[in-house]
C-alpha cells in the first residue's frame, strides 16, 4: 500500500491556470506536484477541438464559446489566439492564489539533481514577506540562512506583503525575437539560488510562463491585455501586465519578488512568427517603459480597482498619443474590471467599502 | 623552471588597498592572486609597532604619522583606531581602480571547490556596464550565457559605466551586533551565481570587506567617515561611503553592481564591542536612510566633488539636527576632498575644468 500523501500547501486556496490549444500530455510529469490542487484550463483556439488532460486531475476547463457566454459583450476584453487569454482563469477562479504555468514547461532539476517542485516555492515566496524599500545583499532575508545585513534599518524589516512570485526558467531563455535571431543556440544553465524582491521605483519584464500571485491582493490588475488575434501585437501581455502590476504594487506598498523556482523551458518559439507578432512592441516598449516608470497613483486610489481604471485613463491621456492601440486597450482595461467585479462581486462590494471608509 | 605567470587583468591600473593592526600572514593565500598587484597597507593604531608583510609582495606602508605629515591638518578627517582608515589609501592611490579587502578574508572556493579569484571577477564586473534604469530578471546580461530577456527595452541595453563592484562572503555573515547576538550560529553556506546592478533610487548596505570600485568614476566620495578614536559611533564607515555612492552614482549615471566574488570570511568580531560601537548608528540609520533616500543633486553638480560638497551642506543642514556629530562629519566630509584635490591635482583640475566648460 502506497503512503497517503502529505497535503500540498494551501491545497484548497491555489488554482493553477493553464492556457493551452493542445493535450495537456505535459501534465504527467507534474502529476506528484500539481495532482492534489484544482486547475482552471483556458483552451485557446478552435473551441470545437478536444483537449486530453491526463487521468486524475480535478479541473474546470473554459474555451471561447465558454468565455462568451459568461461574459457577454465584455468577452472583448480576453484576447484570442494568444496566450493572454489566460487571464480569464484569474478572472473565473475563487481562490486566494493562483499559479499559472505554460504547457511547454517541464520539472527542472537543482545542482543536486533534485526535482524543483515549482509550486511549493511560490507558496514560499507568496507566504513570506517582500522587501521594496532597501535592497539586501543577501538576498531574501527570511529564507532559511540569511537574513538582513548590517546597515539595514531595523524599522523595515518587517517587509510587506507579498503579491507576486516571478519565476525563471532553465534550458531556453525568454527572448525577444531579435535575440533569438542572433542567438539561436543560448541556453540557460545557470542555477542562482535566490530569490528577491523587486525594490520600489524598478520595472522589470514579468515573464507569465511560471508565475504565482495573490487574486486578493493583485488580481484585478493581472490583466494580459489585448493580444493577438485582431490585435496588432502578440507577446507583450504579461510585459503589459508586469508594467501594471508594479506600478500598483509600489502605490500600494506591495512586494514583488522574482529568483527561485526555476522550471524547465522545452522548446523555443518561432522566431520569424515572434518578430511579426512582437515588432511594434519592440518600438512601443520605448515609449511604453517611460510612461510606466513616471506613473503615479494618487493617494485617493486605495483598492487595486481604483489604482487600474486610474493607470486605464493615463493610458488613453499618454499612449493614446503612440497609437491608437493604446486607446482601444485602455478601453478594454476598464471593461476588465467591470467583467472582474461582476465576476467576484465580494471583492467589487470590499474595494466599495474601503471607498466609502475613506 | 616555472611557467612565467600570466600577466593579469589591470595589472598596472589597479591598487589593493589593507587596512590592518596585525602581520598580514593572511596575504599568503591570495599570492597566487595578488603578488603581481600594488599594495596599499593603511596601519592602524599605534605607528610604533611594526607590520610583516610576507616576502615578495610589492607595498607602500602609511601609518599614523605617515598620515599626519601628508595631510597636516587635513588628516582630520581620516579616522584612527577604525578600519575607516583604509580611504586614506584610495587618496594617495593614482591607480584609476581600487580593491579593498579585511585581513580575516581568505579565499573561498566555488560549489565545484576551485578557488575563487575574487579580484579578478571584480574587474570584470568593473569593466562590463551596469543596468540600473531596468531590471534584468536573468541578473547580469552581459555575463557569458545570458542576456537581456523579452521585454527589456533595446535603448538601455548599452547600459552605463560601473563605478563599483560590491562582493559578498561566505562563512560569517556581515550582521550587526542584535542580529550577531541572535544568531550566533548562523554561516552564510549559500553560493549566489549572480551579479546585478541595484537598480536606480534604491539605497543598499554597503560591506568594505570585499570591495572595489573606479577611482576615476566615484573615488572622491568613498569616504569611509569620522568613526572610532573620538567618535561617538563605529562600523558605520562603509554604510556611510555606501549611501553616499549609491545617491551620487544614480546622480551622474554611473552603476553599482553587488553579487560574486565570494571571499571567506574568517572570523566573526565580538558582538559586545561591536553593540557599543553601533547601538547610536542603529538608531541614527532610521533617520539617516530616509535622508538619503529623498536626496537629490542639482543638475548643476557635474563631477563627483560637486556631487559630494553638495551631500555635505544637506547633511548639516538635515542630519545635523538629529546629532551634532553630522555637523562635525559634514565638515569632515568637506575637508576630505580638500585633501583629495591636494594629493590629486590632475583630479582636481579636470573637475574644474568640467565646471568652466559649463
Amino acid at each position: 500500500m502506497a503512503a497517503p500523501s502529505p497535503t500540498p500547501l494551501l491545497k484548497d486556496e491555489l488554482d493553477i491556470v493553464i492556457p493551452t490549444i493542445r493535450n495537456l500530455d505535459f501534465l504527467e510529469m507534474w502529476r506528484p506536484f500539481f495532482q492534489q490542487y484544482h486547475l482552471i484550463i483556458v483552451q485557446d483556439g478552435d473551441p470545437s477541438k478536444t483537449i486530453n488532460v491526463p487521468q486524475g486531475f480535478d479541473y474546470e476547463l473554459y474555451n471561447r464559446n465558454d468565455i462568451n457566454r459568461i461574459l457577454g459583450p465584455k468577452a472583448s476584453c480576453i484576447s484570442f489566439k494568444d496566450s493572454a487569454c489566460r487571464c480569464f482563469g484569474y478572472m473565473v477562479s475563487k481562490k486566494k492564489y493562483i499559479y499559472t504555468i505554460d504547457d511547454d514547461c517541464f520539472v527542472a532539476k537543482d545542482p543536486s539533481g533534485k526535482e524543483i517542485n515549482a509550486l511549493e516555492q511560490h507558496i514560499k515566496n507568496l507566504l513570506s514577506p517582500s522587501t521594496p524599500l532597501f535592497f539586501n545583499t543577501l538576498y531574501d532575508p527570511y529564507r532559511d540562512g540569511a537574513d538582513f545585513v548590517r546597515g539595514y534599518p531595523f524599522s523595515m524589516r518587517e517587509g510587506v506583503p507579498t503579491a507576486v512570485s516571478h519565476g525563471l526558467w532553465l534550458n531556453i531563455p525568454d527572448y525577444d525575437a531579435p535575440t533569438q535571431l542572433v542567438k539561436p543556440r543560448e541556453r540557460n544553465t545557470r542555477y542562482v539560488d535566490a530569490v528577491m524582491t523587486i525594490p520600489k521605483g524598478t520595472l522589470f519584464p514579468m515573464c507569465g510562463m511560471n508565475l504565482g500571485f495573490d487574486r486578493e491582493l493583485i488580481g484585478p490588475a493581472m490583466y494580459f491585455g489585448l493580444m493577438g488575434d485582431g490585435q496588432p501585437i502578440g507577446r507583450y501581455d504579461d510585459m503589459w501586465a508586469g508594467w501594471c502590476i508594479k506600478v500598483i504594487c509600489d502605490h500600494l506598498g506591495l512586494g514583488v519578488k522574482t529568483g527561485l523556482p526555476y522550471i524547465w523551458h522545452s522548446k523555443a518559439s518561432n522566431p520569424f512568427v515572434n518578430l511579426r507578432k512582437e515588432y511594434k512592441g519592440i518600438y512601443w516598449q520605448e515609449e511604453i517603459i517611460p510612461f510606466f516608470q513616471a506613473a503615479t497613483l494618487p493617494k485617493e486610489c486605495t483598492t487595486v480597482q481604483q489604482c487600474y481604471l486610474e493607470l486605464s485613463k493615463q493610458v488613453k491621456a499618454k499612449l493614446g498619443k503612440v497609437d491608437d492601440y493604446f486607446i482601444k486597450l485602455s478601453d478594454a482595461m476598464v471593461t476588465w474590471i467591470e467583467a472582474w467585479d461582476e465576476l467576484n462581486p465580494s471583492g467589487a462590494a470590499a474595494a466599495a467599502d474601503v471607498k466609502v471608509k475613506k
